[in-house]
């Protein structure tokens, strides 16, 4: 094989290797960008309900990913607080804190990844 | 931080970093598991359309994909054959293989990276 990618496709078509990155436990996926930030919504408003809202997620959708996140930590990752006037008042744990900032150095190294492999197809 | 990811999240939930891989050609896909299969058995049947329905893809679909790839590279990929009693005799070129090996490369490249980060998260 002697040729390089970029002899085969045309230059200039912006070529890029992309991708998606999740973590699975028991193979289904449990932790991706979306969780994330739902965690970090959930930090800024005080309230599960907003935060579903601002990522246009249905409440129930919300829930479930919040108490999937909690059944598998070993400590709760949001303390829910329900009730009171406007319902607010749930917080992250330290742990939770933990969880975004293991996430956020994990996408960097994906970053990479992806940067080198379309600067290695564009050589 | 001092907590890894596995004093986090329970142990014994079978953790995994896993994703998907593709490529784009000026910000759309255009390369991927699916174009290497399909070329690979236009290569072993002779046929884009015994290709296509051994992956349940419709006709329309593989020849999208296929006329996409050829106006993509800077020559063809696939030499169309139609006609014949059985429409056979399509090939692919040396570009085509070339794609699909630097493809099963990139991809033992990513399978690497995730069990490298997979292996990071137990420790």
């Amino acid at each position: 094989m002697d040729k390089s990618i970029n002899e085969i496709i045309k230059p200039g078509l912006g070529l890029k290797v992309n991708g998606s990155l999740w973590i699975e436990a028991d193979g289904k996926r449990f932790f991706g960008p979306g969780p994330v930030e739902l965690l970090e919504r959930i930090a800024e408003t005080g309230s599960i309900n907003e935060a579903a809202k601002a990522m246009r997620m249905s409440y129930k959708k919300a829930w479930e990913l919040v108490s999937a996140l909690n059944r598998h930590a070993t400590k709760p990752v949001v303390i829910p607080k329900t009730g009171g006037e406007h319902g607010g008042g749930s917080t992250i744990t330290e742990e939770a804190k933990e969880l975004i900032n293991y996430h956020k150095q994990l996408r960097q190294r994906f970053a990479l990844f992806l940067e080198s492999e379309t600067d290695k197809m564009k050589s």
